[in-house]
Formats: structure tokens, sequence, C-alpha cells
């Protein structure tokens, strides 16, 4: 095992009862809230009604600002912070997506960074000074609800960039599986596979494999996203599948998944920043296509025939790479799920700039000498054709 | 999965370099230290002296308190208290096995007690403040340093409690794997059944037994521990076995494997400790003894059953309570563990004591209903014989 150090300031109320004790809580957070939600779906779950009484039963002042979009936008973020500023919040609740609590973390820090957010991110400069932020996840997948990274696209720049601190732990995150019964199918697989590709990526991306507990952990949790995620693909409003997703997704991104591991790289994510950053692709999918294509290039690799013999579940043999991609195809089958970005409207043509993007994140990430230009072509070519 | 709840405020520091971190977060922690160890280990190992002189190099006053022994008493721990009311530190260190951190939470909350300090362990009173405690765990198996529980030994009432708080959680643990190369043979076992039993003791005795990920986790978590039990048994210096049991040990008793497990009884820990309260027997070697009578006496039971099949890895098949018990037998013996009280010195009369300290114990841990004293009894008798 390797070293690590754990820090993991937040709390974590998870179940059926979680609303019930956020209706308990919520006083004690202050009586200034800026409320952010994202494009309607709390509303037609009633859950933003029953919020709003919350606020007028505790006599909470609240600044909502709605209507946040997937892979939030630095300019929804800065419109947020020129209302928090005017109405000074003491805390932010942010109610949805990973995109929600994301652009809450953004926020929350961005209220003290004068202009200099982006720099954060840039990782030009570092934040000093946070709100609190209070979170109720409505979709499982992101993790971000227990984690403290946020991921903003910077629309002018056309790059999606992600921020890393410990000022951006929410206080409390309430994790109601039931809140995820009305997730549609589509968006139901695309956290199944947001969730899997973060474990797939330390688990293939470590600087220093090594078998054992930490190797075993991101088995165990990969292997659960993937039967869980199917049970309730069909049967969205079984508590058992929702609640294992949701928990399993958030320890896929919590210090205790990577503890022992060392050293690793998102190296789907950075391919997939540019998708979802340049043509708001959902980022589940696209992960999803990537990973494929990785899973296709590198059959041979041994990492991958492990993901297929361990995770997949493939019988050991001859021929293991096409075997290996023949199930994970019918995974994608099953979850109702393009193979290629051609299938998702790009273009050709559109390969370029994605090789370009990719490259400039890697270089922000410090990783450009592990990978190299060549691999990322490839990849992209591979997802394109499926 | 059932509701649960996490706050986990504490800095665990893993690995190689956890003493280096130690020695530069240490002058952070205040300028007068309260230095508790126990009976000599850290001394013959060099550790002591190491941190004297880090003690003196930023000029820390300490008031030290060695000596504490394994079950520690609470007579130790009011001589340590009234040691530092004199000498009024700003944390508490404490380096040694779990006793040691034991033995230090006890003190950081009776600090503060008056003369409740005993009221807080059978429940009468909580505590409202602590000292700062830094732990550096010289053993793998009590998980003391990662959770906020202490279990301190009544002499006069002959009775072995245990007490938990949010105040007693370590600011900061440092658990640096080679520091237990050096731990025997004999305390290397007791550490792999004691964690193992604590996980046992949740996949056993839990309210509701429900399959998925938190039980997927326990039984990771059992085999990882009897399989790098056994390596670091026979390779003491090996540091991939060393740290996957320190960290299995650690996760054992984490808030993160007791999530979604809903409600449990630590059965087996109401009666080992009345041997090691009034006994003195090593706490893992009491719950070995414990365990594999109660496995004895409930082979044909379903759970065991399983933990027959998916934890010991017994081949499915008939005669299996038969089967399963050879297999933990072969496992003590490998560990060169006695099977019985008998073979430990205890004599038959002996045995309605500690049915009668069981019982009382089962009674404030609000269990009795659930257990009758039948049991109890049963399970001592086969403990007895073997």
């Amino acid at each position: 095992m390797k070293d690590f150090e754990i820090f993991y300031p937040l709390r974590i109320v998870f179940g059926k009862e979680a609303l019930k004790k956020f209706s308990q809580d919520l006083p004690l957070y202050g009586k200034r809230v800026l409320f952010l939600y994202g494009r309607g779906s709390i509303k037609s779950s009633g859950l933003y009604e029953k919020i709003l009484n919350l606020f007028k039963k505790y006599k909470i002042k609240v600044k909502e600002y709605g209507g946040i979009k997937p892979n939030p936008p630095l300019s929804q973020v800065f419109e947020a912070i020129s209302l928090a500023k005017k109405f000074r919040p003491k805390f932010i609740l942010a109610v949805g997506g990973g995109s929600v609590i994301d652009a809450g973390k953004a926020i929350a820090c961005g209220y003290y960074a004068q202009d200099r957010l982006w720099d954060f991110f840039e990782k030009k400069a570092i934040p000093i000074q946070a709100l609190p932020l209070v979170a109720i996840p409505t979709i499982a997948g992101t993790g971000s609800e227990v984690n403290n990274v946020t991921v903003i696209v910077n629309e002018e720049k056309r790059i999606k960039l992600s921020l890393r601190s410990l000022l951006l732990f929410p206080r409390s995150s309430y994790l109601d599986p039931t809140l995820t019964f009305s997730v549609s199918k589509p968006y139901t697989a695309y956290g199944v596979m947001d969730a899997l590709s973060h474990l797939f990526e330390y688990f293939h991306f470590r600087l220093h494999p090594e078998k054992g507990l930490p190797e075993d952990f991101l088995i165990l949790l990969m292997k659960t996203l993937l039967r869980e995620g199917k049970r309730a693909f069909d049967e969205p409003n079984n508590y058992s599948a929702r609640s294992q997703i949701m928990w399993a997704s958030a320890l896929a991104l919590s210090p205790f998944v990577r503890a022992g591991l060392g050293g690793y790289r998102f190296f789907l994510h950075s391919l997939e920043h540019p998708l979802s950053g340049a043509y708001d692709l959902p980022h589940g999918l696209g992960l999803s296509i990537l990973m494929r294509a990785f899973l296709k290039r590198f059959g041979h690799h041994k990492v991958v025939r492990r993901f297929f013999l361990e995770v997949l579940e493939v019988p050991e043999g001859k021929d293991l790479a096409r075997r290996g991609l023949k199930t994970f195809d019918s995974l994608l089958t099953y979850f109702e799920l393009p193979r290629s970005l051609k299938a998702c409207g790009l273009s050709r043509e559109d390969l370029n700039f994605l090789i370009e993007k990719a490259w400039e994140i890697l270089f922000i990430w410090k990783a450009e000498r592990e990978f190299n230009k060549d691999i990322v072509k490839e990849i992209y070519e591979i997802a394109y054709e499926g």
C-alpha cells in the first residue's frame, strides 16, 4: 500500500429519513440562504415546494438561483455570485445533480475571490475562504455531494476544468435514495457509467499498480455498480438498488477508495472534458464511449484483461480481448447507450479540436509526460467510429 | 441499505512517511504534552527516544506517564489525570497499542469530568469537553486510533465498559505499518483476531441482515485480514501484509464499514469483556476463543454457514458445520492460538462469575432482550472446554 492522508470534514446523512434530518438541521445553518437548483426536475417532483415551505416555517430568507445547466458554465456561476453579493447569504443550499452542487462549490469560493475565480481552476491561485455549502443530491453518480472538487466550463475559453480545495467540502450532504427514483433511464445509466469510470481510472491509471485491499475495494465497487445499475435501470423504484448505487458512487470519489492506491491520472476524464465542455454531451455518456474505445484499443493490456476477468467476469481463455469488449458492449446495449461519438451527432471535423483541448488539459494536470498525443488521437478516432 | 450518518472529524496519516509527517506537525499541537505509553516496547524499539528528541527540538515541555497496562485500569487513568491537572498539558500524545490510546481518550475527557468519569461509562452522564489527543499506534487490530470509543476496566467493580463520544476522536493519528514489524507472533495473531471479530459481530449480529454492498465490504475485509494475517505471521517485516492488516483493522471500526448495515450488537464482546476485565486475558485471544465457541454452537445457522462459505471459503456440500469449524480450527493452529479457556488457565469455577458479568454488560448495552442467559452460559461452557 502507498502512503496516504485522509481528512474528511463533512457530515453525510444517508437514507429514507435524510430529508427529515435536513428539516431538523435547517434552522441551525443560518437565516439567509442562496438556494440553487437545476432545470425543473425538483419542481415536478415536489421537492422544490417542500423546501420552500421549510424556509417559510423557519423564517429563513431565501434568494433563488435556478436553471443551472449540466456541465455548469462559468457565466452562471458569476451570475449567482452577483446575486449573492447583494443578498449576503449565510449559507448555500444546492439541490440537484452534480452540476448544481459543483456550481454551488464554485459560487461558495468565488464569493470571496474577487476576479480571480478562474485562476483557481487554472491553478494560478488557491481559494482561502468559502461560504458554507449544504447539498441534497437528486441523482447518483457524480459523487460531488461527498467530495471537495468542482468542475466548471469556461465557455469563452471552451474548456472544462476542475478545482479541489479543503474549503469545498459540503458541511452536510443529505443523500436520500428515494429522490433518485424519478431519474430517467438514460440519466440512471449515465450516472452508473460516470461512477464506474472513476473507479476504472483508479484501477487502470495508477502509477504503481499493486494487488491487495485497495484494489479489491475498487473491484467490489465496480461490480456493485454494474449489478445494481441494471436492477435500477429495470426497476426505477427499487430502493435496494438505488441506495447501493448512491453509496457506491459516493464512495467512488471518497478518500477511502483512494487510500493506499498511490498516484493516479484521470486520463479518460481529460478526454471527456472537451466533449461535455464544448459539445454539451452528458458527462457519463462521453465517459462511457471513451472507456469503450480504451478497452477496444488496449484489450490486450494486462490491467484491461483483469478488468474483463474480475469486474465483467468474462471467463478466462483465449481471445479474451474480443470477448471482453463484447461483454462491455452488451452492457451498453442493456443501458441503451450509443457506442460512438458519431452516433451522438459529432462529426469527424470535431476531432482535431478535441485532441488539442484534451492535450491542453493534460498539460494543466501536469500529466502530459505520461501520455502522448498519438494515443489521445487514437482513442478519439475509435470513440468516433465506435 | 439502512439509514446512517457519518461524521468523521479526524485526520489519518498512513504509511512509511507517517512519522516524518508527525514530526512536521508536532510544533503545531502546542508546547505542553502529556506523553502516554505502555510497558516498554517503544523503549526497546527506539521510538521513545526519537519522540523525546522531537520534544527537545521543538522545546515542548513533557510530562510522561508510561507503563499503561493492557486492558487499561481506571486507577491508571485517574493517576494520569492527577498528573495532568498539575501539569496542564495542551494536548495528549498516546503511543502504543489500543490500551494506551484508550487510556488517552479516557484521560482526555476525564480531565474535565471532576469525579464523574465512570458515570460516562455507565451511561449516567456524557462528556462535554476533552483535551486534544494525538495517536501513534504501534500494533494493528484495535482500531482505537481511528475511532471515538474507549474501553476501560474498573478494577473495584471488576467490570470493563466502553464509552463513545464525538469528543474522543483523535485529532490526528499517524499509522506507520513499519512500527508493527516488531510485534510478536502472538500479538500479531491477537490483533488479527480482534479485527476479524469486529467484522464478524457486524456480519452476524446485525438486526436486519441484507445482501449487498455493506455486507460485501465486511466479507472483503475479513478475507483480507485472514490472508494478510498469515503472511505477517510468517514474515513479520512484510510491508504489504502489515500495511493491509493495519488499514483493514482501522476500516473495521470506521463508520464506513458500518454504513448501511443498520443496528447491530457486539455480542461476543459482551462475553469477552469479563475475560480481559477480570482475568487479564489478551482481548484478541478471548475473542478468538469465544468466536470459535459460537461457530461450534451455531454451525448450522444461516449466517454462520455463509461465513464458512464466503469468508473461510469452505467448499459447499454436506456436513458444512463440521468442515467449517475444522477450517477455523486450522486457522487457530496456524496462529498457534489455544481453543479453550481451560488452556488459558481458567477453571470451571470461573464460569458463573463470567456469566453474571456478561449479563450485566448486556443490560448496560440494553441488549438483554435480544439474547438469553442460557445462550451466554452455553457459549462460555463450550469456550471453556474447547
